[in-house]
């Protein structure tokens, strides 16, 4: 079968690898779609970071690998011992390997496992026709789910799980710092919980369209005084729930001045170095600054079915590509800025489902 | 009367002031002590900062004023309408004026009002033999609480009031950074919560005996890897609840290397500036960053009531000077770093219910 294999920094290739088959407790699936994530833009560019150059303590695996952490698609067949799942289930996958013996895992929150692993990351992923998972990885997804959607569970669920962590009211108003794919994803998980109110804060005018035609108002922090713009706008209380998808110090900066009092600014960026950070603000009114990151399988289940409502809508910023296209019309493609997010295609299945959108 | 009245920068005049008389609602109070606090330094050194040079608008006072916000003493006179205190009641001063109908302080948490008042920097205060506050700003003081207990319960409130927002718990590793008054106050506040096994970071040798032979345990910063001291002490599970009490950027980089999963690292300091903040370390673990301002009055009667059992101790980092001596012994001694806490005697009684430590 066809897989895109990572051998190291600018490495990529689209290979002919070894059908993979189910084991005890693992289904083998047809990938729908597999999104490219900004963490494998990383490893592609600047890697290997979490790719591992040596067997991982859960997976075993190390380079060379199969990438591909966003993915969805179809059981073909099941492993001894599966009886939950049949051939033909559709299924998004949550890709996370835990050591389940941390004291995060012990508490629930398998999400930040010392040992986290991802599958697509530290073992072979979703970029291929075929890979094999293990069932307290799948979530099924409804009918009227698109396997295009599906692939999009994953990067929407690590901004619905931030969102959450918010703890924003429905009667307040809702700031999202970056109109990239976890602030559009900020914005749709915001409106799932009835945040009506919601501000997305962008500085280029190409992402701005995107999301406005999604229905967000946005505002551009070089043409407008944000804090002072939400000063106003909230009679000074200041924001409800702010979200920094941004990851840059003037975004950072910015939602610390329009934080409320006692409220947070959620931080689901990876900063790539430490930021100066205005921690007065922070004492000045009791705000907080929130870390979060990825998911745990409730947020799935909330995406899922928030998408099985409607709420979530690819129009205009999701493209769906084949898998021999995978550096040209993906990697570099989003690197460059020219596409927002990528859904490579390994199968050449057409998704019958859903609304196709993209070339 | 004698009073320390405040002109501006580098001028502070012990003067002979009219002695206030009690209006409605209020109270007039002989000093036992007052404290200097950091604050004050900053508006000797670098002010006006906060006393206000135009009428403040719930005080409608402006400089020159008496300073002084940290105090206990002895009532002397009621007001009007006054029926709850009166003449030998001993207490301590908390000292906000605050305007009951902004967001915060609506929802109780005045501590953040939008137009917060200090007695004694927004008002005459307590650095003088005699002032007048209002009864909602009293907390009478227990039979066996000095009147030199008394004047520090505003700055263990700012402590107590930090370390709550922490939501230590009494199995966890507690951290301090900073062995200052704040720090002191946190240790002690951490103590009477239950939590025994906190850590004091302090590079300083001078603060770090202090609070050693208060029978705090202390790391320096200067000759122990602390984030690898506390993954180990905590078998990888990292601080409990983590206080930044320096302000400084050392310091806040090693707090946000050791607190754990879900947890908090509490600022309750004055950033000058804006710090380099390796909010990285937040994402990975959902750690957080909560702001602490000043306090409400269940901080203060809790800290009374761990006062009156035993848990407060002067030994060794309190010093009482007479008023003459404010400028030279309080002031400049604070400044130049010769004393850690400086209790100003206004009156000269000599408070008999309760140690006295210092020259």
């Amino acid at each position: 079968m066809k897989a895109a294999v990572y051998h190291g920094p600018n490495k990529l290739e689209v290979a002919d690898v070894p059908e993979p088959d189910p084991t005890p407790g693992t289904v083998k699936v047809r990938v729908g779609y597999n999104g490219i994530c900004g963490t494998d833009l990383h490893e592609y560019y600047a890697g290997p970071i979490f790719i591992p150059t040596e067997p991982h303590p859960l997976t075993g695996q190390q380079l060379p690998l199969t990438m591909g952490h966003e993915f969805s698609g179809t059981i073909t067949d099941v492993g001894d011992g599966v009886t939950d799942y049949a051939a033909g289930d559709r299924v998004a996958i949550m890709p996370l390997y835990r050591c389940g013996r941390c004291p995060a895992c012990r508490a629930g929150n398998y999400n930040i496992c010392a040992q986290i692993g991802f599958h697509g990351l530290m073992s072979d992923g979703g970029m291929a026709e075929y890979t094999v998972v293990p069932t307290d990885m799948l979530h099924r997804l409804p009918d009227n789910v698109s396997l295009e959607l599906g692939a999009l569970v994953e990067p929407m669920s690590v901004a619905y799980h931030a969102a959450t962590l918010g703890e924003p009211s429905p009667e307040g108003t809702s700031m999202v710092f970056g109109a990239g794919p976890i602030g559009i994803g900020l914005w749709f998980a915001l409106r799932g919980k009835g945040v009506d109110d919601v501000f997305v804060v962008e500085p280029s005018a190409t992402r701005r369209a995107a999301i406005e035609a999604l229905g967000a108002r946005t505002l551009d922090p070089l043409a407008v005084d944000v804090p002072a713009f939400i000063a106003d706008h909230t009679d000074g209380r200041g924001a409800d729930a702010v979200y920094d998808a941004a990851g840059v110090q003037p975004a950072v900066e910015t939602a610390l001045a329009c934080v409320g009092a006692r409220r947070a600014m959620v931080s689901v960026a990876i900063y790539e170095k430490p930021l100066s950070t205005p921690l007065l603000n922070l004492v000045m009114n009791e705000s907080r600054i929130q870390g979060s990151l990825c998911y745990t399988a409730p947020d799935f289940a909330a995406v899922i079915d928030l998408m099985s409502r409607g709420v979530y809508d690819t129009t205009g910023w999701v493209t769906s590509i084949p898998l021999d296209d995978v550096i040209d019309e993906g990697f570099e493609a989003l690197h460059a800025g020219t596409k927002m997010k990528v859904l490579v295609d390994p199968t050449g299945d057409r998704d019958c489902d859903g609304e196709h959108t993209g070339p």
